[in-house]
């Protein structure tokens, strides 16, 4: 498969979620997808996209930077939003904050089987402490 | 360049630092390098992974994943050891812990010109109220 088709799928499982079109969520996302290294299956990931959204209501991904190696896709989203309460265990309470968030995937027959993600939660703290 | 040789160039900058050899370390970055959208210069480069190796005198870069898309390189670096005070703000005290960091790098002529790092603070806290 072209990398370039990783890249594409990428992009549109991304507008997928930031549609919040959940019903097509299995068109991009395997039924055994593990999250670091926990495997959620389909239904938790998108439990955890869902809770995500009622915790940040005006989330929206931003692809900042996208490298695609076949089986694997690397991307820094970044991300501008006001969570309404707790996000990442810290009490941001509709303080709006930037932070990015640097991902990995690996994609099986086009889908994503495996993520490695790290929130810069650093960069959160240091803004509601400014 | 082939993607391969940017494969190769990584690895031994990844040596480098193992090795602690600052002086080769201008092979592998630029004068001007620029470290989460602040350019701290090579020097600048040097002395924050100076430090790094004075708060965890047991540091090692272990390369868990690598993908490499010219002039991109994108790596999930896994570490395991024991800063011997404070880390990312957390009173470590000497305690062992393993976490993960979520980095990309840009080259230009086979040198690290920017970089894009995410650490895993919110597992090592984790393990710090385990």
């Amino acid at each position: 498969m072209p990398e370039s088709d990783l890249s594409d799928v990428y992009r549109r499982y991304i507008a997928c979620l930031n549609a919040q079109d959940w019903p097509a969520l299995g068109q991009f996302v395997a039924t055994n997808v593990s999250h670091n290294d926990r495997e959620i299956g389909l239904s938790g990931y998108r439990a955890m996209l869902e809770q995500d959204f009622d915790d940040i209501p005006d989330l929206h991904f931003n692809i900042e930077l996208l490298i695609s190696d076949a089986p694997y896709v690397a991307s820094r989203l970044a991300f501008d939003c006001a969570p309404r309460a707790k996000f990442l265990g810290l009490n941001i309470d509709g303080k709006r904050v930037s932070f990015a968030e640097n991902v990995f995937y690996e994609f099986r027959a086009r889908k994503i089987v495996r993520v490695w993600s790290v929130i810069d939660k650093a960069a959160i703290e240091q803004q509601l402490h400014a």
